[in-house]
């Protein structure tokens, strides 16, 4: 049997320790992956494209553990009343090559990708940083405020967004947080409002192509952009002569999947960037001046989702009661006896699966 | 909801049609996809080796449908009781990224071998085929006999396998099944012996290495090779000089992953072979003498995965009763709102998956 882990057993998973402690452990895991950079198999997605979107396949392995995360992008699922990104994913025991795990990860990719922006803020953004503006109030604007509340100390939001009944929502699921008592939201009706003396920037816009959700002018020294909403190639929030300022530091999770998805596609390829690996295991320095311009292009890579992977097959161990399982594979008493053990008549003590 | 097919559902879903029926009728999905082979999205598999075995991601899509199957192979888990290949798979929407059913493909995997070697037989094998020598007879033997007793009408099956006992399983369960009543069931002493003036001979041994299962001294004119378990780098079964001969012809599925790890793997890389496809499209022929040897240079490719998934969800059309689905994704009353609807404490009216 293989453990499953799907929306109902998600909710509980994460009911059972508060959502932002969810993230906050979830973080601890991502950093002590990423500690230990050298020993997983990387590798840039397998992606199938579509007039629609993209399905994609990413893999990793530890040569411990074993993952892979199917995720679709179809921009235009939200009219069809449809999310546009779900997803799934699978740990396996690297040793047998058994699946151990099938878990949804539509809302744990959401968990993980605020984990990830939290943790390299934790890095990257000014100490003592209190303000964020929140560029782009949709599917991710939740998880991205309850993290950078709960591990950066942000207790104000700047809320912007084209659509602003996506403000509206986002400000609605907020309050009913009692955690977030003490962070102030404020709505702004342009970027540069929401923008101006912000300690950190997080874009997080559903916006496909190469848009400009940040002008040059609205960076300050000393910000930390926290730039999400750009994961695919034509599609970017920056713009250029962001990047390109001498005062601005670009990190990236894994740079040669980051030079064809992330911001900084929109330049050449040997403009330097920072890998995050390197600034967790010291081998380059975060921040490194109160006016440094510091830059998360982020686009989420598999490492991520095998460390959520992980963190949910350790809490499925920490939790009692029964766990929700499902048949994926035979068990057979004899293993060279499949057919038989199956679908053949045999015994039924052959047939323990059944 | 997602349609789900685990190891009871793939019984129960065989049972309804009977194993020889659902291989026929699944060999002929395969053959009607490969007839439209110019309209897949074709790719080797992506693989992670260690050192115990390899797992694998095997995608393809036409265009509406998209697939992948997760399989391993482990050839050490014997002795632990595990098998050797576990699979599943999932088929997606591609209009809209969707998974729609999850299936396990252990059992499928091993129909679908049986059904695509019958399909290539009837093809390539002399007309009139009645004797066909089985070498290894181990977990995919039975499926093998099934299907070239019903597609070929095989009437005789010469086995042979090193390990006794793996041949007296494979007759004891062939014997449990009254559609093989009219079956002659010869056991061998020697692979020599079983081939001698057999009209088709299958290898499917699970010897991890570049094994001669067969010598050229054992190859007559006329017969037809159905090469099974050479299917992955440094494992093989013939002898070249059997690839080599004059009056050999070799068909693979998909050349580009067939030359890594086909019996071809053992030749030139210019050495010529025919695609399947072709043969099936008629733009190149089956069978083209009474005298030639044909040799069906199996390894398994991603569309036969995709027809017998959506074969399977075909099935679970034509069934009368519930269908097994499981809450891999989220269904949101607004899709926007992945938070309130999955984690937040938004109305029940939102959470309609809960």
């Amino acid at each position: 049997m293989v453990d499953y882990i799907g929306i109902e057993d998600i909710r509980r998973l994460v009911d059972s320790q508060g959502v932002a402690r969810f993230i906050e452990r979830l973080a601890g895991e991502i950093e002590a992956d990423y500690a230990r950079w050298p020993e997983f198999e990387k590798s840039a997605r397998v992606a199938s494209h579509s007039d629609g979107g993209v399905i994609e396949l990413m893999p990793t392995s530890d040569g411990r553990f074993y993952s892979f995360k199917y995720v679709n992008g179809h921009p235009k699922n939200t009219a069809a009343g449809l999310l546009t990104v779900t997803a799934f994913g699978v740990l396996a025991d690297v040793e047998s090559g058994y699946p151990l795990l099938l878990s949804e990860l539509t809302v744990t990719t959401a968990l993980r990708t605020a984990a990830m922006s939290a943790l390299a803020a934790r890095h990257l953004a000014r100490p003592g940083s209190r303000t964020m503006a929140l560029i782009g109030n949709g599917a991710q604007s939740e998880f991205q405020s309850i993290a950078f509340h709960r591990m950066l100390g942000i207790r104000e939001l700047r809320l912007f967004d084209v659509d602003r009944d996506a403000s509206t929502r986002l400000e609605r699921n907020l309050r009913t947080l009692p955690d977030l008592a003490d962070l102030r939201i404020v709505r702004c009706r342009s970027v540069a409002q929401a923008v101006r003396g912000a300690d950190v920037v997080t874009t997080v816009t559903a916006d496909k192509r190469n848009a400009v959700i940040l002008e040059p002018s609205m960076i300050e020294p000393g910000m930390h952009l926290n730039a999400v909403g750009g994961d695919c190639p034509g599609k970017t929030e920056l713009h250029a002569e962001i990047l390109l300022r001498n005062d601005a530091r670009v990190v990236v999770e894994y740079e040669p999947q980051s030079r064809i998805e992330g911001e900084i596609q929109q330049l050449a390829a040997d403009f330097p960037v920072t890998e995050f690996a390197d600034v967790v295991r010291g081998a380059q320095p975060g921040r490194r001046t109160v006016a440094e311009v510091t830059i998360f292009d982020s686009v989420g890579f598999a490492l991520e989702d095998y460390s959520a992977l992980r963190f949910l097959r350790k809490l499925l161990g920490e939790q009692r009661g029964p766990r929700t399982q499902i048949d994926l594979l035979p068990q057979l008493d004899d293993p060279k006896n499949l057919f038989g053990g199956t679908l053949g008549h045999a015994p039924a003590s052959l047939r323990r699966a059944a």
